[in-house]
């Protein structure tokens, strides 16, 4: 069934995609069909993120299923607020599409955006379409809200405090090189389906990921408030640097405490590739890095999820990595940037 | 001079291009370089607007110079916001690039959208940049502040209120003609330059655009809140038809009331196109459609700059265009929809 948007045009498209859309939260005063979205936050600090996502560059539908896109547009954007220890309330939601792609298709991206808000609790209270010349281009806006004096920068990190991440690490990217061998693998041939088994969770980690508003509730109950935080989307050893960086200090962290699935480990044998290295520097796990005073050490440890992977300490001692031998490296954001990858035109 | 990008990293340009920006508004409390731009509203309504451009389907760079497409893409989300009875006073602004472009160019895009930030008293508050496959797509989301019971909507329209634009219709569309034919005419020579003299005010609606501050600041003046409003970017028949399906309503526009710029009319003439018809669908004019109770008769029409063109009825009369010679048309969105336009992959 291939329904061509030109059959419902511009506003039609959006008419149907985002039909019987309720606004839930009390900040959401109006939502679509307006020059713009009417909030209302009297009482809160209001965060504002933005996303935008280009196919070919950020997600390939060769193996990425649409509903799964939709759902991961929202979550990254979810993950932003929760990093200033916020909580998403808004999304905004435009979309540029060639012709390539028909009615049922976007029906999928926003079933999967849809079911994201629903589950985190989120109004869409904005969307558009128009056409692009190729490709799918995403562009995702994210309110939230936080307690005026709860909001959490990258900047506060003090000598001493504990560096915590959460969940584990390098999966996201190796379910990303799982995916990309095997569409080489399977090129032109349309009978075969790839055997993931025993590799869900890597698949799981890089096509649904979700954002952990369950740690920040955690944090919350437990009365601590991180003095600095950032989601990890770029890969633990960039965000590390960016919170020493901005908070004018520097930190060691513990190679045999960096949290990593069984299947993580498997999946970098397999491939031939330093564990450690894709746990530093794979992208797209959307855990949180941040930072407590000394004194929230029992508070913290107790927490399910969350693990102690080191310290700050004074700028002049630098950023290291302590290996499992005692050797010290210095971590460096080899990250994950697009803009110096191969692209033409 | 061409820097490439790669040489600056994508941190390293979004720094460079943001680079001396500071804060002004009161609400601004944190700008670009976390997870989140931090705002705070306690006392206002917040709008919230979006827009995604795509080259080569919003904008073509043949003829469009990079810091007027930076000023218009700022504008045309200032206009949304004013278009709610608001004021714009954050922005956020994300690129995806293709490695055509340079770090020289993205600099021209970025003093295009300063300027308009500059002029227009709103505060660039994020910044990211991210590569694309091919060309150059621009998301621009304005957030701005409203006071509480003076958020005008498309819905509030009543039987006999007054119909009121702002400027002149159909120029920016003329403007839009005039360089594609000379786009088409110049093809391949490179020494020859167009003759737009006297046709400078189309060029100016098209590459320049304002966004109307000055009314909505004049019609608070005169104590005037419109009863409804959107701002014109899809044609006036497509804006005034929105109205009137929100408002429940229909309509009587008069030919003779629409206001058109001499120039306009000259090249409709020279293109031999019907200039009503330019007038009422041609896009991108970002002029100011609203009703306000036919009490504010006098008040308004001594407004510079608003033209009164009709008035709303009831829903069952339908809407309609009134030409000179008295004969009634339907109104009909033909609008500018890119959806329905030829684009391909």
């Amino acid at each position: 069934m291939r329904t061509e948007i030109a059959t419902l045009g511009e506003f039609g498209l959006i008419d149907h995609l985002t039909e019987g859309i309720e606004l839930k939260n009390n900040s959401s005063q109006y939502g679509i069909g307006d020059d713009a979205a009417v909030l209302s936050y009297p009482e809160k600090q209001v965060l504002v993120t933005t996303d935008l996502l280009m196919e070919g560059v950020h997600f390939d539908l060769t193996y990425v299923p649409l509903k799964h896109l939709g759902y991961k547009a929202a979550i990254v954007n979810f993950s932003d607020i929760y990093a200033m220890n916020g909580t998403p309330k808004q999304i905004t939601v435009s979309l540029a599409l060639s012709k390539r792609f028909c009615v049922e298709e976007m029906e999928e991206l926003y079933a999967g955006i849809r079911l994201a808000c629903e589950e985190y609790g989120v109004d869409i209270v904005g969307g558009d379409t128009s056409s692009s010349l190729t490709g799918l281009a995403i562009s995702v806006t994210c309110i939230g809200e936080a307690d005026k004096d709860k909001v959490v920068y990258r900047n506060g990190a003090k000598e001493t405090d504990l560096i915590c991440v959460t969940g584990d690490l390098g999966a996201a990217y190796m379910g990303l090189q799982l995916l990309e061998r095997e569409k080489i693998a399977l090129k032109g041939k349309t009978d075969i389906q790839p055997d993931f088994s025993g590799k869900e969770y890597l698949l799981e980690r890089q096509l649904k990921p979700e954002a952990r508003r369950d740690i920040i509730q955690k944090l919350a109950e437990e009365g601590i408030c991180p003095t600095s935080m950032m989601d990890i989307s770029d890969g633990l050893s960039s965000e590390l640097l960016h919170i020493c960086t901005q908070s004018k200090t520097g930190c060691r962290i513990y190679e045999e405490h960096i949290p990593i699935d069984y299947q993580t480990a498997v999946m970098a044998e397999e491939f031939n590739m330093n564990l450690t290295t894709c746990a530093l520097n794979g992208g797209e796990d959307y855990e949180l890095l941040f930072t407590v005073p000394i004194a929230d050490h029992d508070k913290v440890s107790e927490i399910e999820g969350v693990k102690l992977i080191g310290h700050i300490t004074a700028p002049d001692l630098g950023c290291a990595l302590i290996t499992r031998d005692g050797q010290e490296f210095e971590l460096k954001a080899q990250g994950w940037n697009p803009l110096q990858e191969e692209n033409t035109k």
